[in-house]
């Protein structure tokens, strides 16, 4: 990767002391934390300590509330599934905010094969959850509500506590994704009474391939997977020891620097935020002071965003998004954008940087000056 | 790891040359192959060369046909309840054989929820398939019959060519798990009929956290799990790069070096098996001919698998199994060793040996006997 990678988001690199800490699993330190010999009881350790920094990191009551999957997507499925249909009997209503990631909204649209009914509570301008109307919305016979922690499109950070406390009085649990904020916001799962919270190793430079659920004590789900008894019976399946003992020290790692790394990232954002505005009918999507530190996302009229991405990266090998990488292939636009009130063709002008370890103060002029040119050349092509 | 592991089943070091091959992922190579930039793109183009390596393993009529999961486990829940769900027109009725996985009689008992019928189709002594028994079994509303390739806990190759001609004669679909067969046994999707086969990474010595559904082209199956568009729609969630990209070069020098390396296993299983069968009243289990290369497996009388394990590894530093990792924290003796006519109490005196890259004849007098003086020792303590 020779030019300035700002898509973080969607794949970033592990990081170096991550894949030292992990590197001995995948040879010398191997096993299968099942098997009783010492090796095993050693992986099983191993495993035992990842769980315990992931938990650290969310100020979960103790690592048994820590359920480990292969990735933020299976964590979502097993607490939207998993949490709903263990807990029919309250009520077969859900909601979800309009901007969940596609890994929250799928799930919950599944679920009404199920008999469930599904309504999804809207934003306002900025991405932030109308709480009035989560208020009009919710009832006791609504067994679930997922409000993500921070949207991966727009960066806004949404009011948990207040969400959690309005589905506390009315409701029943709440499932909050956590995948874009964990490492970037200090979150602690008790303090904000939260049932069920999804995280993700790469989003903390661990390795692709895990991820967690924690479960509040006390709150049964049932599995949604089968087979063999891992993880107390909820996620089945031999445990990638390298992709595990790699988040739980990512997690580590995420607890001791995050708050000093993003305050570096956001020195970065604000000032990039500064510079991209100045071009011509360039705008800032999401909330512009609650947001993730390290996510700066515009929108320009009358140019795509695809071929914004594409000429960033061709001309001046410069990575950015337009958009979640897992909805990327479809010529849709995103619902995010849509929900936050931006036309079609509006939303179709979409650029999103999400900034990481590898990024730097230095790189502010050549990455604003790259945009602006993209964006003028853009619009010089257009027939619009 | 100092002493002789001879456990290969529950967990193997990832090869050298994969972890060479792949390592590159972890850092500088990383990518979201659903990114539309040039290291997107390039993470998708590794996706689809290690497609085409797992296709070419197993014969596949394209590398479309591979789905890519996060392990066996994955794979077995999609195949099951994905045909079943997608195909219940067809009938509701489900066979398995009596000794498959229990990531494949779980997902078949879970389908009893959603008004399937499941039989279990018995064994001989030797863990063969009793194919008249299946043949009076499957009927037309047989939507889908589970049968192995080959047992991980005694070795047993199950004639699969056999079992396909019936099923597709008289039932509809048939899936094979070929988890611990695959790399061991030369597998031909296409000779053999299969519609849908699982395969495990690290079987093959590849990265855990990587596994594939192969599904006959023109067979529908719905996704168990609900998210972004990846892998077809069948299977949502960031791909991990590292595990995939190595479980790809995994399966190119599985099919490359599969035949020799059996053929070496093979001798060394041989006269494991001759040395270990000259201790008192020690039984092979599993057929003595049609068994995986690499795979020996005992019962000794009046003793515990347990101790044997735990005896072999704490005084003689060799690793060997009692049964499937996946259920050795239970006290319920192996449902495969009971399947195959054994009482609970000779089902208890389990030893499981599966070789691999590390092991050579030079081991076998140490291996024996160890072997000898555990049984003998533990003998010695029993109040049997």
């Amino acid at each position: 990767m020779s030019g300035i990678y700002l898509d973080h988001q969607a794949a970033s690199p592990v990081d170096s002391r991550v894949a030292e800490f992990a590197g001995p699993f995948l040879s010398s330190g191997f096993g299968n934390p099942s098997s009783l010999y010492s090796s095993g009881l050693a992986a099983r350790a191993a495993l035992e300590e990842a769980r315990a920094k992931v938990a650290d990191l969310i100020n979960a009551e103790s690592p048994e509330s820590i359920v480990f999957t292969a990735g933020s997507t299976e964590a979502n499925n097993l607490a939207i599934r998993g949490t709903a249909l263990r807990n029919a009997a309250r009520g077969k209503k859900l909601l979800a905010s309009q901007i969940e990631h596609i890994s929250v909204l799928n799930p919950h649209k599944d679920l009404k094969k199920a008999g469930f009914e599904l309504d999804l509570v809207p934003v306002d301008s900025t991405g932030i959850i109308d709480l009035s109307a989560l208020e009009r919305m919710i009832g006791k016979e609504t067994v679930l509500t997922s409000v993500m922690y921070a949207n991966s499109e727009i960066g806004t950070i949404e009011p948990i506590k207040e969400v959690s406390a309005l589905v506390h009085e009315k409701g029943n649990f709440l499932h909050v994704d956590a995948a874009a904020a964990a490492g970037k916001v200090r979150i602690d799962v008790q303090k904000d009474n939260i049932d069920l919270l999804t995280i993700s190793s790469n989003d903390l430079c661990g390795p692709q391939g895990a991820g967690a659920l924690y479960v509040k004590p006390g709150l049964r789900i049932q599995p949604v997977a089968f087979g063999g008894g891992q993880e107390k019976g909820l996620r089945p399946g031999t445990e990638n020891l390298y992709a595990l003992a790699g988040f739980g020290e990512a997690a580590r790692l995420a607890r001791l620097e995050g708050a000093g790394e993003s305050e570096r990232l956001k020195a970065i954002r604000d000032a990039l935020i500064g510079e991209i505005l100045k071009i011509d009918e360039a705008y800032l999507t999401g909330h512009p002071a609650k947001r993730l530190a390290n996510h700066a996302s515009f929108r320009f009229s009358r140019i795509e965003g695809e071929s914004i991405l594409l000429t960033m990266d061709a001309m001046f090998d410069i990575q950015v998004s337009t958009g979640s990488a897992c909805s990327s292939r479809t010529l849709e636009p995103s619902h995010v954008l849509l929900a936050i009130g931006l036309k079609h063709e509006q939303a179709h002008g979409s650029m999103i940087m999400t900034l990481g370890r590898s990024n730097n103060s230095d790189q502010i002029p050549a990455i604003a000056s790259a945009t602006k040119k993209t964006v003028e050349r853009l619009r010089a092509l257009s027939p619009l």
